[in-house]
Formats: structure tokens, C-alpha cells, sequence
């Protein structure tokens, strides 16, 4: 393998929320991998999905990210075309069962994304919230323990990760005979993750897996009997983990880049080694915000802080612009926060090198030193 | 631009349906355009759907299309993730309007993917089929005219190339008030299409647009009007007509693609020019079944044979294995016929070009010298 000139470390870092930074490795491949033809005539993004090649491309990355997350033998892993928000709606669709009594949903309510799941949901049932914020200031995620979801709801729904709000579950609660749904889009793989606390899991792809376009789906056996009448077929995880190469046409690139992305993961040493080297970045980010005499703040409490996703604020608001102007002249880029919660956030995924981070800390603290 | 080896014209012609080949050109720009990062610190893979840059790759790529196809200005055109299939749900969920006493719809039998597409409406209303084959052999398409269609239905849907069945329409029904909703995945961009004669178009890209996980819909703007109450709201017309980048995260990298092909065929000279070099290509393939005196026949009518997908077979179906292995040998890939309906198949989209169906037809003959 080659490195083209550009894959070389940056002297500009991307800190998009997503679709965000990709592994240099994977990059130098991705181009040559997908667009090159290859002896059968076809380059990658040719080929068709019912094929023996495209075939062993999914088989491939279904087991590496099986390895990867230690999946138990009891779920099934779906690539399924779309984001998290086709998710949003194709939960309920497939788990709602009200022949056996399940005519409700619970969702606990820790910020943007689980407002917004909570909203495409309600289009289908009586979404009842189990849980919400503790206080304003400093935030956090729901407290978790036993939380107590009433027997008619078919699942209950938690944000892994609010990439928007920037806060993260510390620990899971206890949902009883109620299968825990988890979107963890922007913690996914970032971490090791106990699969088996819950009965699906989804995350799409455009945070530490790759391309947009592209969702993954991990979902317990035993809920692949529910009814699912409502489901578009391409959203029904019992049509499609019981076609081997799915329903419809898979989006055949994104998996085969999701592929080579768990591949380098692996190389990096797995999830535990990957999850070090976040808290790495992160710790030197939060550290840099604690120790700048509130200068810069970060609203969310210690114990809930995304490693992922780290928000921030200048605490003299009307040098935002100040920052993000100068940031982008020093290469730093994509720093502004979402438009709901403004200030500053850092999306330090997988891809995101220390250096990176380096860079930040080091302009943030010159920042403070000319405008302090 | 350099070409790679491996760009140039390649000894082995791919056939396949779908995902199928691409221009050399734009495998040729694809890879270090989509993976090599720019002056920005980002390749466009990595690149925020919010920011000014994907914004252009965004704009630049609807408004090719829309020149290309002389889209009217009172229609929409979206790039929505997912395939087809997701269209096949889509469409009745955002057309039906039970409050207007539209609460049926009405399709057009014409093979195996209208099957599938009225499969996926029944689930949300009652299907009427309004028109038919008129017979077995040869097969056609529906009879055009005036299909009086009730009142009541929603839409009328026709898939206006049949990639199993290897039959096209030759010309449009007329639906009267009710608006005409085509599939034209399988020839869209083969030839001009005169979108005002439909409500809706809709097409996945993984056959004459590029890759797999993404559709296009070209929507009249008075259908944005309609409830779709029942739709997810990535699958909502009029949520995502009216966000400029779509409700929810796009597939950026299909779309970057999308735009090198649509600027491809700007280059090639338009859809006019694209259509005469599709006729040529199947009137050679098509011309070598006729003339073969019954050795390989063709199982459509003349007129409504498609230009696409040219389906045909051995006479005597027993060669079949020995025709596949045998072009298989000589470079000619992914010619065996959809399991539906058995024997052979040449998708001749428009990346294909003449000398790959001059092989094709050249093999035939062979074939037929040392067999017939």
C-alpha cells in the first residue's frame, strides 16, 4: 500500500460532528479498493450485490465488527441502507406487537436526538418518557438504576451518546423484561459495549464506521418474531436477516468502506485500546476547559461527559465568532456547536489523532492569552 | 486527470443489472476526489452534509440533473438514501390522502419489480390493477391509451423498465387527473424522459447513476401538499423538499458520485446522444438473437424489448450453463438471466460500450458455431 502525498498527518483538523474524519489508512485504501477494476473486470462499487465477491466483502465486515463488539451468538448483524432517523421509525414499526399486549413505547429523554427519536415514534404509539435530565446545570444523563417501564411497552429506548447535548450514560439501567434499545450512533465503537444488556442496538455509520448512508443493526433473535405488519419490507429486520444479502440492494460501498474501517480498528488493538486512546484525547480537552479559571466551560457534568462529543463554551458568549474565525485560520475546523445549543463542540471520533486534539488545546489556551 | 492502468478499456465486460458498471471516467476521478483531502483538511467523504461545501457538490449535482432531463420548474428533485424498495412504501405513504377520499391506488402489471411494488402498497391501501400483460409470448408491456382509472386512487404507478423481465413501455397512458407515478430505475438517464407527463419519477442509482444506497425522486410540487401522515420523516417528500439538505444526514458520497456521472453525460452530449448509442447497442444484441435462426430467441415483443436489460435465451436450455461458463471464460461476466425467470440477461446501461456487446455478440456466434 501506497500513501498518496495528502494522506499524510494534516496540518488541518476536522472536528465535524459527522459525516466526520476517517482513518488516514483507510483513506489511502479506500480510493484504489473501490474504483480500481480488478481482474474480474468490475471495481468494487460494479459489482453486484448477489455476487460472490460482494458476498464475501459483507460476510467479511459482519464478522470483523461481530469480533470486534464481542456479539454474542444469540443476535444478528443488519447493514441496512439509511441513517439513524430511518431507525427512528423502523423500531416501533418492527417491535410494537399488540396481539401480545405491547401497545406502548418508553423513552428516556436526555437531549436532542432522544427528543427526536421520541417524535417519529409517537407517529406510532404512546410514547411514555421512563426518565429525563436530573437538573439544567451541570447537565447529565438520566440517572439510571431501576427504571421501572411499564409491562405494555414493547421496548425502551435510550441516546447512548447525545452528539448534540455532549453527554454520555455512564452506566445502564435496569429495564426489567423490557428489551433496552439503544441508539449509539456517536459512541459506537468507540468503546467496548455490552451487547448482551440489550435486545437491539443501531448506530448509522457517518461518526466512527465511515460513509453516510449506512446504518448498522444489532438485533436479539427472539425479537425478530415480532409481527413487524407496518414495516417497509427494506426496514424489516426479520426480511432482512433472514435474506443473506438483504432485501433489496445493499448500499454495497458503504458496507465495503465500514469493512475496511473494522479492519483498522483491529490493527489499533480493539475496542479497549481505541476506548484508552479516547479517553486520552478527551481527558486532555475536558482538563484544558477545567483549568482555563472559566474562561472556557463545559456544561455537562464530569461523570457524564461524551468522550465523543465535547461541548464547550466561551463563557463571554461574544467571543464565538472571535474563536471560530481564529480557529479556522490555525486549521481547525467544524468547531461550532449545533445551532440548538450553540458555543463550541469537538467531535474527537476514532479517526481524530492526539495531535489533533494537541492542536486545539494549544490554540485555545493562545486564544485565551490574546482575549482573556 | 491521469488514468490509472487499470482505467483503461478493460478486456472483461461486466453485465451485471445492478450494482453495474460506471463510466471509466468517473472511476477514474472517483477515487482521489472522494478520498484525498483538500486544502480544507478534508476529503469530501469526511465533509458536515451542513457545511458551504457538500452544500455545492449538492446543488451542483440537482441542478446537472435537472439540465439533463429538462426537469419543468414546478418539480422537486431529492436524492434520498436508501433504494427503490424504500420508494415502493414511500410513494403510498405520502400520496394517499384519505381526507380528499383518496384512499386507493392504482398500478400497472408489467413483471416481476411492479409485482414487488404493488406487493409493498397493499400493506397501506388497496392496490387496483389497472392494466396487464396482454399475453405470455412475446411478452409486452401494458397497453397504453386511456386506463381510466378510478377516481379514488391516490396515483397510478408503472415501472417503465422492467430489469427482470426485459421489457420497457413504449409510450405513456394517459391517467387522466390522477397523477402517473413511474419506476424508472432501470432506464432512468438512458434516454430523455418527458417529465411532465408524471407526478412522480422515482430511481435508485445503482444502475446508469452510480452507487448503491441512494434514489432519486423528481416530484411534482403540488403532491408536497398531501398529508403523509403515516410517513417516517426521511421518507416525507415535503419535509425533505423543504429542508435544503435533507431532514436528515444524506448519503454524501452517492451523491458526490451522482454528480460526476450526471456531468459525465453532460460530456457525452446529453441524454439525446446517450439514447442513440443505447439503440445501437441493443440493436446489435437484439439484431444477433434474430438472426441466430431460432438458436437464441428473445422473449419480448419487438416494440417493447428494453434497451437496458436484454433478456434472452438458448433454445435449448440446456447449453445455458456451458453459454455462462464459456463467456465467462472469455470475459463476459454476470450474464445469467434473474432466478424469476431463468436464462440470460445483458444489462447494457450506459456505461457499457459498443465493443462490450461487439464481444457479447461475437461470443454468441462462436458459441453457436461450436453448439448449434
Amino acid at each position: 500500500m501506497t500513501l498518496h502525498p495528502s494522506h499524510r498527518v494534516s496540518a488541518v483538523w476536522n472536528f465535524a460532528a459527522g459525516p466526520s474524519r476517517l482513518p488516514d489508512a483507510v483513506l489511502a485504501r479506500a480510493g484504489a479498493e473501490l474504483f480500481d477494476r480488478g481482474a474480474d473486470g468490475a471495481a468494487a462499487i460494479e459489482r453486484p450485490f448477489s455476487g460472490a465477491a460482494f458476498r464475501r466483502v459483507l460476510d467479511d465486515a459482519r464478522e470483523r465488527l461481530a469480533r470486534l463488539l464481542a456479539v454474542p451468538d444469540n443476535y444478528r448483524v443488519l447493514f441496512l441502507a439509511g441513517g439513524a432517523m430511518h431507525q427512528f421509525s423502523a423500531v416501533p414499526m418492527n417491535l410494537l406487537d399488540p396481539a401480545r399486549g405491547l401497545t406502548r413505547v418508553a423513552y428516556a429523554d436526555s437531549g436532542y436526538w432522544s427528543k427526536r427519536a421520541m417524535q417519529e415514534a409517537s407517529r406510532y404509539a404512546q410514547v411514555i418518557v421512563v426518565a429525563g435530565h436530573a437538573g439544567e446545570r451541570p447537565l447529565s444523563a438520566p440517572a439510571t438504576g431501576d427504571w421501572r417501564v411499564p409491562p405494555d411497552c414493547a421496548y425502551c429506548h435510550l441516546t447512548a451518546n447525545e452528539t448534540v447535548d455532549g453527554l454520555a450514560y455512564p452506566a445502564w439501567p435496569d429495564t426489567g423484561d423490557v428489551p433496552l434499545v439503544a441508539d449509539a450512533t456517536s459512541c459506537f465503537l468507540g468503546a467496548p459495549f455490552d451487547v448482551s444488556r440489550f435486545g437491539l442496538i443501531y448506530a448509522s455509520a457517518q461518526k466512527n464506521i465511515g460513509p453516510a448512508g449506512m446504518t448498522v443493526v444489532i438485533v436479539r433473535e427472539d425479537l425478530l418474531q415480532r409481527p413487524a405488519r407496518a414495516a417497509p419490507s427494506p426496514f424489516c429486520y426479520r426480511l432482512q436477516a433472514a435474506s443473506e444479502a438483504g432485501v433489496n440492494t445493499p448500499p454495497t460501498l458503504a458496507i465495503q468502506l465500514a469493512g475496511m474501517v473494522f479492519e483498522w480498528l483491529a490493527d489499533c488493538g480493539g475496542l479497549t485500546a481505541v476506548a484508552a486512546a479516547n479517553r486520552r484525547k478527551a481527558d486532555l480537552l475536558y482538563s484544558a476547559i477545567d483549568s482555563s479559571g472559566g474562561f472556557y466551560t463545559a456544561p455537562v457534568a464530569p461523570g457524564h461527559r461524551s468522550t465523543m462529543n465535547v461541548r464547550f463554551h466561551l463563557t463571554d458568549d461574544s467571543l464565538t465568532e472571535h474563536f471560530l474565525l481564529g480557529a479556522e485560520a490555525a486549521g481547525l475546523t467544524h468547531l461550532r456547536g449545533h445551532r440548538q445549543v450553540g458555543g463550541l463542540r469537538a467531535s474527537l471520533y476514532n479517526a481524530m489523532p492526539l495531535a489533533g486534539v494537541g492542536a486545539l488545546v494549544d490554540f485555545m489556551a493562545e486564544f485565551q492569552r490574546r482575549r482573556g
